[in-house]
């Protein structure tokens, strides 16, 4: 499988800048998925922010809270789908598949999850996500009472506001650099297709 | 000073729930400031995020960077003016006044950054800050180009974007939860004034 | 307190053009105000037009109408925030905070007036008069009858359209010509703070 | 020719309000015109106001000035479409099609100047209107000086930024009331056609 | 009558070019509109795709179908006010002054139809189109209800959604090749103005 | 392979419905494809539109052209990616894998077409197609010379601006009626990743 050209536009961080603590995190994903995802050699270039963000990034996607791995996925992925963001719609779009075991599910997020038929639950976080994402000075009581109508306790909104919020984040830093995903997750999650 | 009603629109979380190891942060934000900056105590609903958010945030604003910390402080003004960000706009408005004893600039900033007579470095980061908000797929080698033709390192166009793209976040959560920030801040460095 | 460097980036008018009828007003600004308005230095390059607008504005902003004038002056800064209109944030802000003896609220209008706990009244305003900035076109009956159900009358709805309408005139004009406030307006009304 | 049911949504003004010295205005629309422009039947429910506003808009669009009168209606039109106001575009297409003789630009200018060939002085007046309303904070240096290029003077430019500015302030009193106008409009100027 | 400079910005194509068995056809505009339209010319250069042009645009404009041809008119022209499309605006507005016999409901379907004092399934398919051209991936169940609700037919939905969606692509094409009317439609249906 | 749940969310058209000639059509794209195309079994609800629009996109398309096959379904899927369509996304993101032999550059169209690294003509196409697809009003002589300098025709200008044209009308029939692409789409041309 062909590589793509390159990881950013900016220099391309060597792995010999890699603090040593961090080292058993890049061998951890090397073993898992069998590479590691570009936007760590992205980060790379700045070693301090690399494992501030790997530590947030962790704690967002995989730590414990009231919404599942597969949901803080699809906010990821919606929210990616408005900003056009090229890596994390292929990344997490590839994650989205997976976790869900479902592929169509996961092209529909990543183009317009308005045609997903989504429970009220998912459909709720990712027209929050997106509002936020669009017009976030819109976004008031109304919304946030209809994700505690379906269900969402408030330590849940903070977590559903926090994963939207933070793709905006990681979203522009890929644009600003011309991030290319890894061409492995072209392929992850397809075998039901 | 009266407190504004409100830290967040969420359950207000206790300070007992504060971990151990960081309670000298606030500590030191207390003999410091004289307060703790509600954005902690917003995200103190869920401790263990707390934690990775001020890492991140204290690598990000204070660490060390080609960009000085009122550099970044106006990149983080400007991103939270294009996206209204009251919090953001009143904590951080703050430190630039107080970072370049300018409080006019402050307010500029604040405003509107294109009536400030800004130095073509500084001109240029805000112009990529609020691009890369606004329309961040429209973010290109011509955008980065007038950094570097500005005198920005590649570690530079990195910390820059980092830091517009992070106001995109924390701008977002401030919106999602209703953030209100201290009263306290109106008042800081506006002694020139 | 240093004067900013321009009042408009056109040629700047000479006092002596003012007409002889209107030297008691800006005498009358300077015994107030202790200085001229800068928008009045900037009309001044075209005279006859300096006549016609000091009689609009004084009769919008300072005669009678249903509408206090701190409710006049509180559409102004909203109309302006959403133009980013750097001159009116600073010279109506003030206003704000001094008509209302209220700093904090003087920020939240300038910045985001969906953050201050409004009475529906003055929130029906605010949001009429976004509204109408924003996307006049779509303004219709039922924006009209929210404002009647806050107990405006078809005067006072005529009042709020037109203080709104009046500042997106104003705001662009100072956006073309890049005109600067004078410096004193940003002390005003910050004593309680 | 049928009149259209209603002049604005708010209550309709009687001419009985209206002041004494403003009779010989109204008396000279009936001699010319044959009718009472609606805006300023619209304008009488608050006389003061309709007073300021005869005053102000009469010297914009009548009195002395670098720009024609033709210059100043076509931007009239230009920025009333793309404000889509349909009393602004009836009244003032009307007089762009009685000043230049010419009712297919009447019908350009109203539906998209783009596509009129105009000479680069009045194409230069028309972008810098539309931007103007559009995104008034990206105005700058390099729109008033390809104004400047194309011959005006600053006081040129300032009348022309006016109009433009003035038409944002009169479209958005129109959509507001959702104010009609006169059905005799429609026939003027299209003696060619 | 003075003809338009140009029908488009790239090579006017040779009615030589005519495929024969369309001969009739402009033969028949010719006869009874005494022009043939600049949108087959324009297309002309291209004469395997004016054929399928002409097939498609006669069905969906003039074939069978549960909205009259003045409601499909009005629907071209709403949508291509949405566009600011010169030569839609000029022909369709012809179209719509012509078959509802109203000069003054042309206009305000072109300027703004929001001002119409329409019938509310009209007004259904209006905001539909409209809707449906803005923020196309906003449309959904609710909007098809109020359409159903209204009186329309499956099949009705279908043909409103297809006549706005249509012009969205002719109003694209005009706008890509720069088309300019044809003189003649101006003074068509303006009788009764 | 499950079938998505509905093919549009009118009225499901019966195929008895489907007109004799139309029948080998329907027959060739099970032989060739194994399936029928939703998107025409949604035009079969008005069997006369079917047939018009078959004719118009298989001589778009698949008809003589000095764009490629490939070129054309780019500017389908670019278009389609700005208006959100998941219906075409999915059929002609297929489309555009098969024809390239590259399942990432359909990704890449599909997602954001500015991430892939082509060649000035296609860039050209790519950039032109979405502008028309956005501000249709601003395309002007400089985008078509644009394009006259990456070596295209005046026939291929027209090509190249009808097919962005046209997918702003499938598009929007696709989101008015909800249409399903088939679940077949989905693993086509996938074979390389």
């Amino acid at each position: 499988m062909p590589q793509p050209g390159h990881v950013t536009r900016l220099r391309e961080a060597d792995e010999s800048q890699l603090p040593e603590d961090l080292r058993p995190y890049f061998q951890k994903c090397r073993d898992k998925l069998g590479f590691v995802p570009n936007v760590l050699r992205a980060w790379l270039l700045r070693p301090e922010k690399l494992r501030t963000f790997i530590r947030a990034y962790d704690e967002l996607m995989l730590g414990p809270s009231g919404l599942s791995k597969l949901e803080r996925e699809m906010i990821a992925v919606a929210v990616s789908s408005w900003n056009s963001c090229y890596y994390c719609l292929v990344a997490h779009g590839a994650a989205v598949r997976k976790l869900s075991g479902d592929p169509q599910l996961g092209e529909m997020v990543a183009f317009n999850y308005r045609v997903a038929d989504l429970p009220e639950r998912q459909l709720a976080m990712l027209d929050f996500a997106v509002k936020l994402t669009e017009r976030p000075y819109d976004v008031g009581e109304a919304d946030r009472q209809r994700l505690r109508d379906a269900g969402l306790s408030d330590e849940d909104i903070f977590d559903a506001a926090e994963v939207a919020a933070f793709f905006n984040y990681t979203n522009r830093v890929a644009h600003a650099v011309d991030m290319m995903p890894n061409a492995e997750y072209h392929a992850l999650g397809r075998a039901n297709q």
